[in-house]
């Protein structure tokens, strides 16, 4: 049994740890950390199993029967952590992103080289039923080239205000995920952006200095088109759809639903809306991510979502910005080492 | 915490222990017994974190500590069984059928109305997320009156000959899940069935006296009718469908699938076939149904598959048999207490 | 250019003269009787270029030009006008059913036969855009053997009592059509009949002697199932679906709308409702029976719908109503020549 | 009964003479012309009770009895003919696109103007059901504020080279309708394109000049963004989806099919492909702009798809070009009243 310290006991550390006491084999929770330790967090500690609750995560680096560790405090925390952890020779699951400065994601990369410990960053979606469904087709061969992959990611609701103001912006916490899905089911890196984007749920989502509905163009290295629309707000629920087009067939993935049930009546045909959120579509994937960062370090073989993985997203959010500032296609080549 | 043993390790067995570690609150495992004591199955207790096996349920019915029993052995083992366990005080999950003998049924009721325990049949489907959200709409009023139940239940493939030699036949083994669900679905008794079928899967089946192929009507007290279709081998895979029709609009269901992926090219427009079988569609009944017992325990409210829901069910089935051997519509009425 | 005479000028002859008008090629009409000529039928003929108008049918039968009769009168009338056609040498399209005595089909065909003429029975539904793809699957061999075959038919409203009371009941002027359906799809007799029935939409229906409402089982000679679903109101629209499972595969139809949109909102995710009624879902297909009438008399080759397919439904539908007047399942070898 | 004259007797014309013959009320075709008659021209034309073919289109301009005109006669002419139809009084349906010169389309909407005819361009799209049923529901509010409008168009099959050469580029032969409809469906004039496209379908495409692959992001004067996905070629059929999502809800379509089979084997669960290309899946569209047209002119109101419909697509289009070549987002306020 693999031994793991979660760093940050907010939502996502919380979902990882529900993961791992009730579905993933081969692990078990040793210790939690939080800046904040309160009574609740404690009680709960205790009621998963967890032995120790620590305010420093340091104490979680010391301990040396810990192997592996769960990154998922404070974004601006993720990549100091992580390059400690690589240092105090942990295996490290990194939430997205990494980090909002190019320069700062490739320090974390080579300090995990350097470690020689494995490395996964948290793009969850890649474990999802349907967007595998997807995947497999592409491996298979079905879809034949690629031409076209287009990703729909509407939120059910806009975050607060607060959340909004800090955030990086909707490319780095929403469409961030949406860059990934777009490299992973087509296999290949975007080259070229071209975002257009507009206020139109909120203003003063306007006034914070975002946008909250878009619609992103990206040129990829195979010669492929992405596409992708978002959206803060979609009344009917949290919509993920997908689908990749090509030279062989396309294929395409609906929303989850509670149920299968139709309803007919005097006012139409009426189906089930889309699972409300991302705990309620993802749960599973959030299971299977860290089953599969579990066996990647029992097996020593690669994990499914690398430095790299983490690298990219960045890069086009980074240019997807100024695509948007500048009204104009942008290249990654144009980015460089540069922050947001 | 409660305390539960299991008696049976079978494959019904196990998936009840399955679902009391991973997803069920309140309750823990703390005996099982089998006939067979293995030593697969001590190692597999063991993984489980169950303290007892025994070769004899007697060892878990003396058991002060334990609360509860799950009747998971042969068929003909749970009224004697489930008589002991409510004269040892225990709440009782008990595997369908009861007994196929409509006056064991009932003395098994008569000692668990005697004993004051808990008594729960394991007809699981009323657990499924797709008939749960069916009866919703019914019980919504969404439907209005109900006028006509249908459910479509085929299996993806014929159990083993030496199955079909000793189950009691196709309408005690697989379609009685079917019964209960016109029952549960229409909220109203059956009051008369028509049954109709034949040997179109494998003549082997007709040889060990049973069918493989069926359409049952049943006529409700409320005035609806119910109609089955049954069949022992779906080649693309378990279908089971509902529907409810009524003053107001209808309610269907659809199959569960691994995916919502759609494939399109030259041949055609693919989705997935429905999942496998029982384990793949009911893994989540089965845990519900175990939550649903252990709440009843736990809050004394009634459970919501009780002795009536055990005993109807077998009367139907009689009634079924007895009109495919008679060619006519039988009432209930005239079953009485017989036995198959 | 065949000449074509209609005898009968209310909805249904209007229909066929449609049809025959823009969309059958080979045809034309030469003339229209009706036992009311009024103003504006004249009006209606001469808008759609039919040059006589006649009050008496035999007119029509009389005059040599004339190729080809529809018989659209009152259904009392379908055996006598036929007889009279087929002896005036006219091939004959006659609406359902032929009668409702059993003998007096068998004259028709009789007459029918000796003459050499032509004769098609009006079950359009055969000729409907979705049976006809199921119908494919069958004849390709995708399903295999059939087992079972499942025909949903719901009326969007029930007719007006007075109809109720002349029409024969629901087994003649609804159900006759999907008896046609189940033999068409299974390609095989159907042997025996159990219907049960009630009412449930109107009591009024009840009180004219007739029900609304019916399960209907049928054994077919190649050993398939048959079952049929039928409700006088379905107040989501004309519900119209069929199914054929058998041992390679399933094929079923789902409901015609007016288009593909989805509506997705707060209150869920909304399709249209199935097309109103008869007019709305099978107008192509009454076009296409008139072509196939047309095409089988051009070319002299067997009609689709022949004398047989007219006869049989009313067997069934004469057993159905014997069925659930004595509940018990009702041979058509039991009805002989029987009427209802 | 107006009298119309078609001008040009290729695929389109003929189409149009087929909807006026067998759909279209209130209208009867006096005279067609080609500038090569051919036997089969005028064995056609008489089988469509065509009383004139002229090689010649003037004497149809000459013809006072003629009320109307379609211009279906090849892209260079539109304008020219258009011209001088308006001045000989004539209204008119013109084929799109009118020209690819922004000043000739200007030309002709002058002459149209001071004319006083009728003038509707062939964007048939507006007039297919699935887009309709769109359309009804923004037009009905239920989308609130449109924020992104989807559209997905993708052919069976590229044209012949030989085409492709001379079209003026996937923009402007078949992106057109898209432009079209993005404008129709969101109400909103579009401001600006940026559009991104690959020749990955076949690369004798390329060496023409043209692209066969594009994504086209559009801005509204509302402020919703469209956006557009193109392929010449998808094995599957033809793709014509749209959406529409806005602050309310989102409507979406999806492709019509021959029939609603869905046949389940052991391959999984195969619906059929899309409608082959436009003239199976537009077809009603076809004939109903007709009757939109003819209706306009016998009650005097306003064309669906007026002069100034023909003239934004056009503009759209050439910004779309200049996009491509220039990898930024292009105003229409730049393109005044250029040519491609």
């Amino acid at each position: 049994m693999l031994k793991i310290g979660i760093i940050g006991a907010g939502r996502i550390g919380r979902v990882h740890a529900e993961s791992l006491t009730k579905y993933v084999k081969g692990a078990e929770i040793k210790a939690i950390s939080d800046v904040n330790v309160t009574d609740e967090l404690t009680t709960w500690a205790a009621s998963k199993g967890i032995a120790q609750v620590y305010a420093d995560y340091r104490q979680i680096l010391q301990d040396p029967e810990i192997d592996a560790v769960l990154v998922c405090s404070s974004t601006h925390t993720h990549a100091p952590i992580s390059i400690e952890a690589a240092r105090a020779g942990k295996h490290i699951f990194c939430e997205k992103p990494i980090d909002s400065d190019i320069g700062r994601i490739k320090e974390v990369l080579a300090e995990v080289e350097k470690a020689g410990v494995k490395f996964q960053v948290g793009f969850n979606r890649r474990f999802d039923h349907n967007f595998k469904a997807i995947k497999a087709r592409v491996l298979a061969g079905d879809i034949g080239e690629p031409h076209i992959i287009r990703v729909t990611s509407r939120d059910p609701d806009a975050p607060p205000i607060e959340y909004v103001k800090v955030s990086g912006g909707m490319f780095f916490d929403m469409t961030i995920h949406d860059f990934d899905m777009i490299r992973y089911l087509s296999g290949s890196e975007v080259t070229e952006v071209y975002a257009c984007g507009g206020v139109l749920v909120n203003p003063e989502i306007g006034q914070a200095g975002d946008i909250d509905t878009a619609v992103i163009t990206l040129k990829l290295a195979n010669g492929a088109l992405g596409v992708i629309d978002n959206s803060r707000k979609a009344v009917y629920g949290y919509d993920q759809r997908a689908e990749v087009f090509g030279s062989k067939g396309a294929v395409q993935t609906r929303n989850d639903t509670d149920s299968t049930a139709i309803y007919s009546c005097e006012g139409g045909v009426i189906a089930e809306k889309p699972k409300y959120f991302f705990l309620e579509r993802y749960m599973q994937s959030f299971a299977d991510e860290m089953q599969c960062f579990i066996d990647a370090i029992v097996n020593d073989t690669p994990t499914l979502v690398n430095g790299n993985d983490g690298l990219q997203p960045v890069l086009i959010a980074i240019a997807a910005k100024r695509s948007l500032e500048e009204g104009r296609a942008v290249k990654l080549s144009e980015i460089g080492s540069l922050s947001i």
